[in-house]
């Protein structure tokens, strides 16, 4: 038993999936895991759209770069072959068809591991993201936090 | 003497040559040296358009992500400037000019030092290629064949 | 006290960004850090525009490459959300909005906690980057100093 952290700084679905595919399977093989949400990699733990809380204080800039964020997994694209959101249906079709779970599963059997889950505050701030539009059960810290983690860590990852 | 593993997921030209520069360069310190290659990583051990196997078993959509999936490394773009293919001839060029090895003798060098080539099982899956696609003598895994082998390693990169 | 490495391939500003977070955060904490510049990470060190040396010995194509690189942290774009340059300008100024310190100024902080900044030569031969371009008091090397430093952390990422 080990422990393995990954910085997840991308929001492409793709490498957000390569991400919690390496953390579950090691949660799998009892390591303890970190993972460390940063700048686009946020996005992935958005609540979907409907919930999100009212943006009253964010400024104008704020608002505009969190509107223009994917909100949850599923509406993430693909670093390759997006093709404005094709291309993540398609290998979303493919990832069933290869009994492959999708990405908002991969991040349920992720908390359910118990692997922890942290938000970056900082980029949370420069994003206008807020605690309450982020999924429930997380952890906020900054990169000191990260940083006693991957001290820790046999393998620690920027993905 | 130590190990090292690289997680190959990009399949951009200039960014493979980086993780075959740094892999040869540990194998010539006798390091010893795993690739892994997931996602679009898988198209730099592909074999070239010609020598690929008919498509038979494939699915439609798996059809279309392999066709348009680059075959072999001499096809990949580059992560910036790639202007529609002239990216890559430029550096190539000048990568020439500058007596760097092209991608494809990079390879052909890991090979020779014995560095050990992995296709994650799961990408070729998702992205529809098969092992007849892919260059001879490598091996083929999932992520906890990847796990053991970075838990082995001082120096584990995602690339 | 440890030893941590980044290599540094990256030229988006947000990616160099998260760079010089992690970097300067080990630092603060008394670790030794190194980072290494190659490919569109070598943008990052080079001198704002005036300063360029003229550039006589490049070849046409490598003077193509150096001509269309960013010349200095500032002139970077983002890695999502680029809009031709109002990215950039955006997240600036959340940043600043935020208290986050712009990139040059974590550059200099970077330098004044002893971090090691490496430029990667066979890079600068590639992107036809020559040592009087980029900033002073930074050292020179390969990949086996690169492999020499990593061997010595406990962190090494690819950012």
């Amino acid at each position: 038993m080990s422990k393995k952290t990954i910085i997840l700084f991308s929001g492409d679905y793709d490498k957000v999936m390569a991400a919690f595919v390496i953390a579950n399977g090691a949660a799998a093989m009892d390591d303890e895991v970190t993972m460390f949400f940063t700048f686009w990699g946020l996005s992935a733990l958005r609540k979907p759209k409907g919930t999100a809380a009212p943006g009253k204080t964010k400024t104008m800039l704020q608002k505009a770069f969190s509107t223009m964020l994917p909100k949850g997994p599923e509406k993430l694209g693909l670093s390759k072959m997006n093709f404005a959101g094709v291309g993540p249906v398609m290998m979303k079709k493919v990832m069933k068809a290869a009994n492959v779970m999708p990405l908002s599963e991969l991040i349920d059997t992720a908390r359910e591991q118990g692997i922890k889950l942290i938000a970056c505050t900082m980029s949370m701030d420069v994003m206008g993201i807020r605690a309450e539009e982020l999924i429930d059960d997380i952890e906020y810290a900054g990169v000191a936090t990260y940083l006693a983690e991957a001290d820790e860590g046999n393998v620690n990852l920027f993905i």
